[in-house]
């Protein structure tokens, strides 16, 4: 099998998106812009409930991987899905994409393909309710090592933490990818996330095992266990892992990113956009786009425009997946 | 049960909508803007090749009534779908988004839930390739008398010709709808399913069953055969059924439509867009606004401003069901 550049392993989610106004919201008690994780039975009763919605394939590694080959790298995806209706959708826009996907299905009997109920309101901010269903059935056994050590970077969800068994196939991918010289990227997901697993990451990173810490401000916020956005990129650089090739890539919404690493500090813009409909993916196109870059050697600037490029597309329709090729935007801007 | 202002009849179709260039369409010799007619083996064997897809409810009678229903009229459907994830997702959505649709479902036994492959060009056209599966199991069984002759006005596809017994159910609720003093309103759907059955709809039209026709220039052009707009609508009020309380509507794009009846045309512009994305259903959402218009008893011409309204929110994104309130909008801009 050909080498990769970027693999992503991740929840392989399909999203139900439904415009709603703040009031649904409030009536089920739901936190605006959060991540909830959420059973089959509250998945059938919040679904009732809701407005006519896209289905659409998402997960953010999946989204990332898929952001990465609009940019010309070669990439992969593990995740996990059943031989279902939806399950079948999911392989179909992997493989359309031109990402490849080759995770054996789930286990029949167990839980259908996950999918994530995501509330838009209109100002595009997006709650999604997550029932993660066969995501649960990723194990370690998903993990191929020929196809990881093929890998020049391999891409880690911090959901991942969520499914019990997914916690050791991230383990297991990041051991084989160290061995075989590739990078280690991580991505903190959400605060809630964060504050769930805060001392594993931490812990990850410190023992050395993550080149590339992806978060966007509320969770480094919450990694650092503060409210003042200054606080925590301080403690990112002064962090005995902001050191050597280490770079950590906090994305900052409209106020563009921020890339850290041991020398400084450097600030790249936000993408400018017309009309933002639905933030969904930005964070993991970002993702997608920065790694595009450094797989193509670009400097870590360069890196973050292509993120904020990526970004810029998916958040102006509905949706986490690029509509249009983003190696064909990047060469309008001049950006490749 | 409650009465109805517009019941409409239709083909029950999931789209699977993705975006594409011209070379696509040129590659799997399909004409752009054309909708065909597609077998389950061509289904599969087109979309193993085309890109990641949006999967939203629509076919174009319950579009319409989608429409009606997001401007306040009480609206209903009758369609038919299977028992399966893909007609499981499109009965929530037309219950979420306020219509009533209680069609039983399809044979177990039988085909799929439809689907429509609809491949979007940058310029924002469609062109749809559409498997009827399940539809073809509508048959007059599914025609309840009572909510028929509860309604004031039915609204019935031409796209119904298609599946054998759907004409049936077709003939029958017009029969009904006409017995019980409803207006019965027909869409010429597309000029290729005006080709099919061009005599068959002037002899409906002619002998009086069609109260209001909707047709775009293409279709009009069709039933008449003729190159010439003008010549299709002179046609048109010349025809022994332009009499009465007949309305001929002709939407023409950017050109805006016109409202003929015996007393003479009218012209309505088209609402303003700031960006086409995808103008699938932009004619569905025209006369689910017109009828909704006429349901509330207003003037021909603001009917036709409701329709412009309608297929202008729902051409500025992906999909035909509109991802706002209607209303709201026609409120804003002091429509309603």
């Amino acid at each position: 099998m050909p080498a990769l550049d970027v693999l992503t392993l991740g929840n392989a989610i399909i999203d139900v998106i439904a415009h709603t106004d703040e009031g649904f919201l409030v009536a089920e008690k739901l936190h605006k812009g959060s991540m909830n994780l959420i059973d089959e039975a509250r998945a059938e009763d919040l679904y009732s409930r809701m407005g006519q919605a896209a289905i659409i394939s998402g997960g953010c590694a999946a989204n990332t991987a898929v952001g990465a080959a609009s940019l010309g790298a070669r990439a992969g995806f593990i995740g996990k899905v059943k031989d279902d209706e939806l399950g079948r959708i999911y392989r179909h826009d992997m493989n359309a994409t031109g990402v490849r996907f080759d995770t054996g299905y789930a286990d029949p009997a167990g839980p259908a393909t996950a999918r994530s109920f995501i509330l838009v309101t209109p100002d595009g901010e997006r709650t999604m309710n997550t029932y993660l269903g066969a995501c649960q059935n990723l194990s370690p056994d998903d993990i191929d090592e020929e196809t990881v050590a093929s890998a020049r970077i391999i891409y880690l969800e911090g959901y991942l933490w969520d499914p019990p068994a997914a916690k050791e196939a991230f383990r297991k991918a990041s051991t084989i990818a160290h061995a075989a010289g590739a990078k280690v990227a991580l991505s903190l997901s959400d605060s809630f996330c964060v504050d769930r697993y805060r001392d594993e990451f931490l812990e990850l990173a410190r023992n050395g095992l993550i080149d590339v810490l992806f978060a966007n401000t509320h969770e480094i916020k919450a990694l650092y266990q503060t409210a003042d956005e200054d606080e925590a990129v301080r403690a990112l650089r002064e962090e005995g892992f902001a050191q050597g090739r280490f770079v950590g890539v906090i994305t900052r919404s409209e106020r563009g990113s921020l890339i850290v690493t041991r020398e400084g500090t450097q600030t790249v813009a936000a993408h400018p956009v017309d009309r933002i409909v639905d933030l969904t993916g930005a964070g993991d196109l970002y993702a997608g786009g920065f790694l595009a870059g450094v797989v193509q050697d670009r400097d870590l600037v360069d890196c973050g425009r292509l993120g904020a490029l990526a970004a810029a597309e998916v958040i102006g329709h509905i949706g986490a997946r690029p509509q249009r090729s983003l190696k064909d935007m990047a060469q309008e801007e001049g950006l490749m």
